[in-house]
């Protein structure tokens, strides 16, 4: 099935997993995998936050993005970069460039 | 962590699920999600398989993908369009254009 982001509303989220502005998000959902397309305007983040019962892939689509993974270096992702936040660990996705950061992930549920 | 597609070695998969031609692969695996960048050349594909255990979320990254997708019509997508086969479903990813077709996709094993 096509997974139309061009005709799916878009939701403003403030301070995302406690991060800094908001993420614009569009998200297809079906309990079993999210898939979103996302922007971050420079110097917004989705703060912190434990995967405790999923993962997360992110797909760098445009612009730059600072991940912060398990407390170590940050993880710079240009276009085409991918970044994996596995089940039971930890990370923050940020826009510390001069540009919009678009970003596709997928968010698969483990349910254990 | 960063997925390092540059520099992880690059599998020619033949008559992929019984498909014509080759897919030449990158994959990551951690056993609860593949992430993987791969290429079909024009007239090349993966042939039709059903998701028995998993899914599977294909974004385009360049060329032109035409997806069988439970026996309905085509689903012709672009680079940035998203294709999704739910877990019980099937779907074939073909190159019927004349360049080549680079995919990213995430295939998350439900075990359920």
């Amino acid at each position: 099935m096509l997974i139309d982001f061009k005709n799916m509303p878009q939701q403003k989220l403030e301070h995302f997993k406690g991060g800094e502005g908001c993420m614009l998000a569009k998200t297809f959902s079906d309990g079993k995998n999210k898939i979103l397309l996302a922007q971050l305007a420079p110097g917004n983040n989705v703060g912190i936050h434990k995967h405790e019962m999923n993962s997360e892939i992110v797909y760098v689509v445009s612009g730059v993005a600072t991940i912060k993974y398990d407390g170590g270096p940050d993880e710079i992702l240009h276009p085409g970069g991918v970044h994996y936040c596995p089940q039971d660990h930890h990370h923050a996705v940020c826009n510390e460039g001069t540009e919009i950061l678009t970003f596709f992930a997928v968010v698969p549920e483990h349910h254990q």
